[in-house]
């Protein structure tokens, strides 16, 4: 309607220039981490804007680094307050714990935004009414809660409203939405200006700022993380060694008298009207959205991408991944953590307010850890266990004082029930529709889930690992078929970890393998299964305080015959959370069965995310790293100097037993990690049964 | 998990197989549609099934419907009340008035659903568990109000988990998907299925079925529109009279002794444990997707799957279009229907119950109207007057007995305010934000918005049109340059009515125009525009009960001059919604301003959905079908006899008149329709004004 003769010309108004920065270190990550970005890239960039007043922008850092910063470097803190004082500088609200808002309940998304203002109010004096989205994970049902929490405007990126419908060259400005009669302003972060910043020349800064001014374009929104800012491989030098930032703010500073108007987002909302109306699709940024599919699925999208060349750009906006969500269906163990989480945030709606144990929840909910793009994330033990931490700290406060009880519940929301075993010391899950195994043990005490493991698993980034490996495929459940032919180029270490397991990692995992197998085809998950217990339904009840498990199952010999074979497992728990599981193998069939019997265990000792820790096996140390095999094992000690803790296993009959250290491939910034995520130890036993007769042992732990 | 030896195979069950049928028609449909669709579709394919003991089936119809088998074909209600007495017919929820689900607010929605449990319990003893979709549009914050309303089971198409990570294989079967700890099954519909049923020959759909059982699926789920089984072009014929219906349930029945299960989706619910969780994104099937886009972006799509030529297929999950909501976007009709329908439901909260204005508000959330896809629905008057005729009906409910009153609100949620002025006659919304023009003329009495238009926009189909005609671009604003190039397989019609409007209709739009411009300028929506009052931002105030609007605009010469132009406009309204208009144009320049200055007025008279009607200019009889100028007029009538109403407009200077039916050009299964959406009338004088000088004119409506 602007083409009307004579109405006013936006290009009659200088260009706003929104500038925007976002801070965040996942909760868990270490010191020394945030240390150094301190030193490189927080510290000199307030410094370096401080001293040039024309200079506005808005400011997002998440809770947990703000706590950081006051603990470790108030200077930090004061510079913040300075700038915020003086005008210059919006703070934006955020879930206090940098959660994915979406993902966590209404209640709680309420709550962390009001932690997140309170703790800006009190610090700051700022009353803030923008939000950082976390990770830019957009689901529309958040527009009430966020009204409702006092946020008039959120950032997304423009490829939110490209994939709704809009074009590039309606994104100078700001859209509002609507749900139940709630309204939220939303502007869309341009691309363009984040590919610029700080990476390019800002010759075509310049030129694209001048382009989007000629365009008619009101408003240009930059926002992006602060760790470009220094934090990134390679960009101290860039940005304030080789004064990449200092000639940024000329450059600003001089277009600012003639071409642009550094305003703050809140400005804009009071001078310039809303483009309109929008009604934005669950949406984040394209690597998001490839990272969250399955990795099969990941690569045919990269595929397609491939296939459109040069036209990959043009049709970008229909191009489209999966959403964050799926990584909960994606990654179990990310499930697990979400779904213990909702379980005990209506815990704590259940038993009313406890102000420590909401605090550890909220930070339980901290984004980081519930899912993986390339770097690390879920694949990182340290800040899982974080999240295990305040999850076991939350719980801790809410069944002070409690019995030991069971639950039966479909925890995980995926229609088959589970048991839920706690107390005032411990909380355990089992999953009798899952081979009856155990998924969670969490002690209150050392605040650790000994069964916080990592399942191996084919990523996508695994691919060009395995086509330099000539004529290997990966291989579910196995290892790539022809060592011999291995190229040299792949690293020899990573090669002998990269190996997938066909069913998620616990404790209490029956096999039942042939002679001759031995601990190289353990390590690889590829046992030669002869028995049909390993992740198939068990029957379950509880009784005299046992959780008896039983399955009437089958044991197939290795030329393809198959018998009956009865399986029943009693586990049983001390309120400290000590426990012991009584196996009984009866052979109901007319031949006699000959086979080994073994029970898998993995464990996730505190010593894997901090400190050190040790096995002692027949007298003898063990590194928790080494893989071996020993005999005639009665018990074994798994010393946890970091929590400290010592967990005691006992075998009521002599085993054999195996160990070996559970790693995992992940890409990183340097190439590869080979990252221990837990060990995963098997007593086994050679069993042989007549007809009609049955096996008994019992495996037990202690606490000391 | 299936591949331990022993284990209880899949194929070792029969396949489970799920049949389905949903039935509506658009509210305000012609009944001589649903009588022919009852004679060729709904009635034969009840009779058939009827005598096929062993079919199972799950069937849904619309509310609106049922209604109208109650009344005019009573059998139709007795057979499927025979068939769910049988136990044979699980009958499923929806909104009660097929309402997008996600679109109308939480309230509403459990009480749509609400209402059709009613209707089924009293109707047929029926206690239903499952809910169709209406249009399988899916949003995650559906979820909470669905479990809420005791909604155990959702149907969706097997594309909202494609586009989520999920691979067709795993699809046959269903999933749990979680919202605040509330959880639903979702079942994905088959899209093969749909495609073979009833389409193609039944060896395919023999085959088809054989190969899902053998990849070890445990269920087959077919679900669609009944109309496709006799309603279709061409389906009665091949459905019933060759057979179809026939041989499928032979084959069916053939099939259930060895291969096949018939079972009832609560019955699978009851028998089959749910493959996994879900988390399932804004989705809807892919030529939702498609329309909803705009039309350049829509064609751009199309661009990307031609190009992706054979492996369209294969890269069907990543190719993605916009969503339902965005229709709101596109379309700013369907966003005024759907706002004012936001806005009634506020205020029957707010007033507490009233039944029938409930029953109406319900009634005017069916979706048809709301949207565009290829055929009909906001393109079809008599839908959207049926919108607007409940919307009518309910505010007339609400605002018994209220005073003329006004409010300021941003009713449209585009950050602008509007004025709605309302009565308990009338209720009408003004937006001085564009150009101070009416948008809402309800009158309550004949249940009728007289400013129900639709605005002339381009479409994506219509670019098949533009190419034919050689050297033809479609032009914002105007008609194609070159008419003389025009080829003849183009309807000379179309051509005639293919033009497109630079903003939508409305009433007292001002134009300032150059001498020399003529009707047909006029209905080319091509008036080489002189002033900026079009559309642009008009100050605004209440003042002694009247709507006092302004803008200090200008003029522009011919030659390229701008000068100044203060336009002023005084909107009063009587309780029964008579109005006037009085205006003042005032020349605060220095030169001698000339020009022609036009109100348009956008009618929708009654007439156009349903009955006749005229107009009477300078006493003679006008068909609302005509285009006609007239010169020296005062007044003239729009005798709308459906209502039955006179609208009597007067001027108080004699003015020259332009009038023109508004036609759209849109897609239709015959080809193309032209579509009469209402009257553009103009009355419009020649004005020369003196510096300092005024000139006042006033326009007003009498009812009769």
């Amino acid at each position: 309607m602007e083409t009307f003769p004579g109405g006013e010309k936006n290009h009659q108004r200088k260009l706003r220039f929104l500038f925007g920065i976002h801070n965040h270190q996942p909760l868990g990550n270490f010191d020394f981490v945030i240390e150094k970005l301190v030193r490189t890239c927080y510290k000199p960039f307030l410094e370096t804007i401080k001293d040039r007043p024309f200079l506005k922008l808005a400011f997002h850092t998440s809770g947990p680094l703000l706590r950081w910063f006051e603990a470790h470097e108030p200077s930090i803190m004061d510079l913040i307050g300075t700038l915020v004082a003086s005008g210059r500088m919006e703070l934006l609200l955020g879930g206090f714990y940098e959660p994915v808002l979406a993902a966590i309940p209404s209640e709680d998304r309420k709550g962390q935004i009001q932690m997140m203002r309170d703790y800006l109010e009190r610090r700051f004096g700022a009353s803030p009414k923008g939000l950082w989205l976390t990770e830019r994970v957009w689901e529309p049902d958040i527009v009430e809660d966020l009204a409702d929490s006092g946020v008039a405007y959120v950032l997304v990126d423009d490829r939110h409203f490209l994939v709704s419908g809009f074009g590039r060259s309606d994104l100078h400005g700001y859209y509002l939405t609507e749900k139940e009669g709630k309204r939220l302003a939303i502007f869309p972060i341009n691309e363009k200006l984040r590919y610029l910043i700080p990476f390019r020349p800002l010759e075509m800064l310049n030129e694209y700022l001048h382009q989007i001014a000629q365009e008619g374009g009101g408003v240009a929104i930059y926002v992006d993380d602060g760790e470009k800012f220094g934090g990134w491989p390679g960009t101290y030098g860039w940005v304030f060694e080789q004064g990449w930032l200092r000639t940024f703010l000329d450059l600003l500073e001089k277009l600012e008298g003639d071409l642009l108007e550094m305003v703050t987002f809140s400005e804009v909302l009071e001078q310039v009207p809303a483009k309109g109306l929008c009604y934005l699709p669950i949406a984040s940024y394209m690597e998001m959205e490839e990272w969250a599919l399955p990795p099969e699925r990941s690569l045919e999208l990269k595929e397609l991408r491939a296939k459109l060349g040069d036209e990959v750009g043009r049709f970008f906006p229909y191009v489209r991944g999966g959403h964050w969500k799926h990584f909960l269906v994606k990654y179990p163990e990310a499930n697990r953590m979400h779904k213990k989480m909702l379980a005990l945030s209506r815990l704590l709606k259940e038993k009313g307010k406890d102000e420590r144990a909401k605090e550890d929840l909220y930070a339980a909910q901290c984004n980081d850890a519930y899912w993986h793009g390339i770097f690390g994330g879920l694949y990182l033990p340290h800040l899982r266990h974080e999240i295990w931490r305040r999850l076991a700290m939350a719980e801790k406060h809410l069944r002070t004082g409690e019995e030991l009880s069971w639950d039966i519940l479909d925890l995980d929301f995926d229609g088959k029930e589970e048991v839920w075993v706690h107390s005032s010391e411990f909380s355990s899950l089992i999953r009798p529709a899952s081979g009856g195994k155990l998924l969670e043990y969490t002690l209150f005490g050392p605040e650790t889930n000994y069964l916080n493991m990592l399942t191996r698993r084919f990523e996508a980034y695994h691919r060009q690992i395995w086509e330099r490996l000539e004529g290997g495929h990966p291989v579910e459940g196995g290892e790539v078929g022809s060592i011999h032919e291995l190229k040299k180029e792949v690293e020899e270490e990573i090669r002998l970890d990269l190996m997938y397991d066909p069913y998620e990692r616990g404790a209490f995992i029956e096999h039942c393998f042939p002679e001759g197998v031995g601990l190289e085809a353990f390590r690889r998950s590829d046992l030669r299964e002869l028995g049909d217990f390993v992740e198939q339904p068990f029957s379950y009840a509880i009784e005299d305080g046992r959780l008896m498990m039983e399955r009437k199952g089958h044991l197939s010999s290795p030329d393809g015959r198959t018998e009956a074979l009865y399986l029943s497992k009693a586990l049983s728990f001390s309120p400290r959370g000590e426990m012991a599981a009584h196996y009984r193998l009866t052979n109901p069939s007319r031949e006699v069965l000959t086979f080994h019997f073994g029970v898998e265990l993995n464990l996730f000792p505190l010593a894997l995310a901090r400190g050190r820790g040790k096995l002692i096996v027949a007298g003898e140390d063990r590194d928790l790293g080494e893989t071996w095999a020993a005999e005639g094992i009665h018990e074994f000690h798994l010393v946890d100097q970091a929590a400290p803790l010592t967990l005691r296993f006992f075998f009521s009959k002599e085993a054999a037993l195996w160990c070996f250290p559970v790693r995992t491939v992940s890409q990183s910034e340097q190439g590869y990690d080979r990252t221990l995520q837990g060990l995963a130890v098997m007593p086994h036993w050679r069993i042989e049964l007549d007809p009609g007769e049955s096996w008994e042992g019992e495996i037990r732990w202690e606490l000391g």
